[in-house]
């Protein structure tokens, strides 16, 4: 719905165009309509591909939608900052600091929680709709009246816009046109987030959102046509097009462009639920880390919505924020999925027609039944699928220089990702396996502790009693690197050591780590078969990271040298010295 | 030595200047050749000013040390640089780029350790003396016979050296001057760096050093003044001066810089022995992070030997390799180190005065007996302290605007940094200190063991199998995502369970690290006094790090989360999955 304040840039011959993207969304809609109804728990492109044609299209849908979720973030904010930078020119060379600083905002709010992200949302969506209605009303009334004059100093013409008027303006009115056609799918994808009967509520807003947007595309088209309105990258149309109805820049131009703003920005936000939410749905398959399936302590997928923000962010920071730029990136995958969901659907009414009456089957997703009307929905959903199958294509060929080749060699690199990523889970899911297993081993294997002292305090003490805790076999290790110190340690150890151990390695050129590990791996040449060796490390644990460089952290270094070393645990008693502010 | 190269560039009548500045290295000669014989183990600034006039002035000549130190790679390595740019003009844009490459190929030859880089560095510093006494006694012939002529096309004049002829260009020669001293504080510090006897052999090396510094000096001063050498960015005054003599660019000429080149790239080895040496000393002392005091795998310093690295280039990167922007930097702090290690001098030949004849005062660096030439020495020391102690306050006050004050500003800042380290090892030390410590507590405390189960395959029934090492109190416990599961998941523990308690614990909105850390947070505070719990993770072990990213690392997430917990252990048990490759 919001894009569609940015989709009107090619101005040219565009309302027809726009007549031809508003059939579009009707087919769209209808066609959604019956996806909803079919998924009440849910249906985005991915889940109704992958339950009625396979992992493979599901993929690739679900490849197409996370980087199309990403650039509905770098767009709608960019085009929420071009209305800024409309209003206030001097703003134009920060653009993309500006955009920046957007995502972040929109992200701490989403990381917040869902519950406040609702509330501070709806507000700016209510006031952009008062604003953008009565600008849209007053506009046509003074069409009507005759006192709607052309737009006054409009902005310079781009050269890409006295290209001959063929091809390229109806591709550029179209895909500017169809970023505003993915709501349609978020709706779907999102169902969950709808109150109870959530089908209808979903379907009613659908169909809200679909007439709020025909004919905002319509009457905005239609008058920034009329008063011969300008793409361009330093004023949006929407801003020409309000200071000529309020014959200036007053408080009403100011608010609607505010309006305009907040609602693009926010627009975001339908990407910062859907984006988590959807690779949280694949990393649950195993295509993606699985750490994105769980939430975090406010219970968001944290893990989804920062690296949303940081690559959003850094395409905004490569395209410099430039919606034009962003656009070509953008529709092909908006209808790839559209086209893939589509087919699903139509597939799956096509299942449903080989039932007989009264027969249900209950697959993956959904409950599959045998609906007398199979045929009329399976038509609706297949011109669906074929609609926006053509308009793929022709932006695939047509745009493949203007970005949309970026993104037809990014969907294949995403799915070999996700298929590597599976690989992994399901190779290291067999070597786990307990089939043919025959048992950890016996239970009573010898056990030996080693503890390496920096120094004879109360801290390695404390490791020596958590040491002594584990076996009877523990062995103190100190790394002696002045030899004239033996005797003073010896004597200390006789005091402290309460009878353990103590093995004193001379390291005459000051080295710490390598004698240490020459020890540990001569205990484990000649330990006994089921010996299981545990190293027992004390560690200075501070709370802050220049405390933390003034210590080395020698369990952390032990356990990345003996990374592959079987038959070893290294474990590191933390001792907590309190800050002097507490001491004195 | 090698900067004497780099120090030509003011030439107006700077011949008189190197006069005095050869004046004051046979000072520095005479004097430090009484520092090397009293300090045969090393005796840099830091170790002088430390034994002889206390804790304060030692860290401030450690503070001007290392900044020195660092400051001599960026200079050396531009300095080599712009020799390079003077034969290949085209290159002067990636001047600071080509800088950078050379620190880190330096660094590398150091991390492999000293063997090699001597052997590495001793063959272009002969082929440079060759070049370079070749070149300036084919010039001084041709002086003589009257055959050399003015430079042809000289590089333009800077403004800055239209400046009228006082104080400035005086500063400026004598600033670019007196950077070839320093390698005097470099033999005295690095003195344990010498075959036996070392003290005679380093003095034997500062004599036959410092004549060779003061010979080149002035003869390349003499000639490149005669024929009219122009101090510039774009080409050095070596490369005017080979070019005249040889009369243009062949081979000799491109020798001859190629052998500057290499030794002034060279010359930034001595820092890489040096910084590190030092750092060694001040962390051995407390006052620098603890590492820099340990030597890694190949016996070199690594942890100061890349802080060097990384310092060195950063400032190259921020002066852009420029030779005059980086030395107002420079002299400051040699001329400081200089002053307070031949004030130690004096004072401890004072000292020396003090005592009877035959009496022997045994202190940390040294031992100190009585010498009846006391007074002449004293004398010695003294003039070179006051000689560059006016030096220095001559460079504070004229050059405080050209860089000067980051030296005067970063000083005292270092100094704090040192006390701030060492006041941290102060109080940790005794806050773990075992005076009036009644012993570690009893050593029958009860032992409770939890680990945590993502699943039940090989790696946690290992992890299960170790934890049943520890203690017979063991609890298994899983985090219930899909309440489905729990019913499968319980029949798999019947059967491998092995008897152990198996908790779930219910995540309904898809949490994992939120329950378990509840569930610690209850067993915390339920736990009888002198209980310890240890927390066994299975851990998947990866050596790549893409691998690493899809396996959560629980260990270190409950580490981080409950550092400051006392009471409680968290191992992580790996379990390791051979490769694809290996498994086929």
């Amino acid at each position: 719905m919001i894009l569609a304040v940015a989709g009107t840039q090619a101005m040219g011959m565009a309302f027809p165009l726009v007549i031809a993207i508003v059939i579009l969304l009707t087919i769209l809609t209808l066609s959604y309509e019956q996806t909803i109804h079919a998924y009440p728990s849910g249906g985005g492109a991915y889940i109704v591909a992958r339950d009625n044609l396979g992992e493979f299209p599901a993929l690739v849908a679900g490849a197409a939608l996370l980087t199309d979720y990403i650039l509905t973030v770098s767009v709608s904010v960019s085009s929420g900052v071009a209305q800024i930078v409309s209003a206030y020119p001097a703003l134009f060379d920060y653009r993309a600091m500006i955009a920046v600083v957007m995502v972040m905002f929109i992200m701490l709010i989403n990381l917040r929680g869902v519950k406040e992200s609702g509330v501070t949302f709806a507000v700016p969506t209510y006031f952009f709709l008062v604003m953008i209605f009565m600008t849209a009303g007053i506009g046509l009334f003074r069409l009507v009246t005759g006192t709607l004059g052309p737009v006054m100093n409009p902005p310079q013409f781009n050269v890409e816009v006295l290209h001959p008027i063929t091809l390229f303006l109806i591709l550029r009115a179209f895909s500017n046109g169809t970023t505003s056609l993915t709501g349609v799918e978020a709706i779907s994808n999102g169902i969950t987030a709808f109150n109870e009967p959530r089908s209808k509520n979903a379907g009613i807003t659908l169909i809200w959102m679909a007439g709020i947007l025909g004919s905002l595309l319509l009457a905005i088209t239609y008058l920034a046509v009329h008063i011969g309105a300008v793409p361009s990258e330093e004023e949006t149309v929407i801003s020409q097009l309000t200071r000529t109805i309020y014959n200036g820049q007053g408080i009403l131009y100011l608010a609607t462009i505010l309006g305009t703003t907040l609602i693009l920005v926010m627009a975001a936000n339908t990407a910062f639920a859907d984006f988590p939410r959807l690779s949280a749905l694949v990393a649950n398959d195993g295509f993606l880390p699985r750490q994105l399936a769980f939430k975090g302590s406010r219970l968001v997928f944290s893990y989804g919505i920062t690296s949303l923000s940081i690559i959003a962010s850094l395409l905004i920071i490569l395209f410099d924020a430039s919606v034009s730029a962003l656009v070509p990136l953008y529709a092909i995958g908006v209808f790839l999925s559209f086209t893939l969901s589509q087919s699903g659907m139509a597939h799956r009414w096509w299942k449903s027609g080989r039932l007989k009456a009264g027969e249900e089957l209950v697959e993956r997703g959904s409950t599959l039944h045998y609906d007398k009307g199979w045929w009329g929905k399976m038509f609706v959903n297949g011109l669906g699928a074929v609609a926006t199958c053509v308009v793929m294509l022709i932006f695939a060929i047509t745009k493949f220089t203007e970005g949309a080749w970026i993104v037809l060699l990014l969907t294949p690199i995403l799915v070999s990702i996700f298929w590597a990523i599976h690989s992994h889970y399901r190779h290291v899911a067999s070597k786990l396996s307990l089939e043919n297993y025959g048992g950890p081993g016996p239970h009573t294997p010898r056990h030996r502790v080693i503890v390496p002292l920096s120094g004879i305090h109360r801290g390695s003490l404390e490791a020596l009693r958590y040491a002594r805790l584990l076996s009877d076999d523990v062995t103190a290790v100190h790394i002696l690197v002045d030899p004239a110190e033996a005797e003073k340690l010896q004597r200390k150890w006789e005091k402290w050591g309460d009878g353990v151990r103590l093995v004193m390695l001379d390291s005459p050129y000051r080295q710490f780590i390598e004698p240490l590990l020459d020890y540990i791996n001569e205990l484990m040449t000649l330990r006994q078969p089921n010996e299981v060796i545990t190293v027992v490390v004390p560690q200075f644990v501070s709370t802050t990271p220049w405390e933390k460089a003034l210590h080395t952290n020698t369990a952390s270094i032990l356990r990345e040298e003996l990374l592959t070393t079987a038959g070893i645990v290294i474990t590191d008693v933390p001792y907590i010295v309190s800050e002097k502010k507490e001491e004195e």
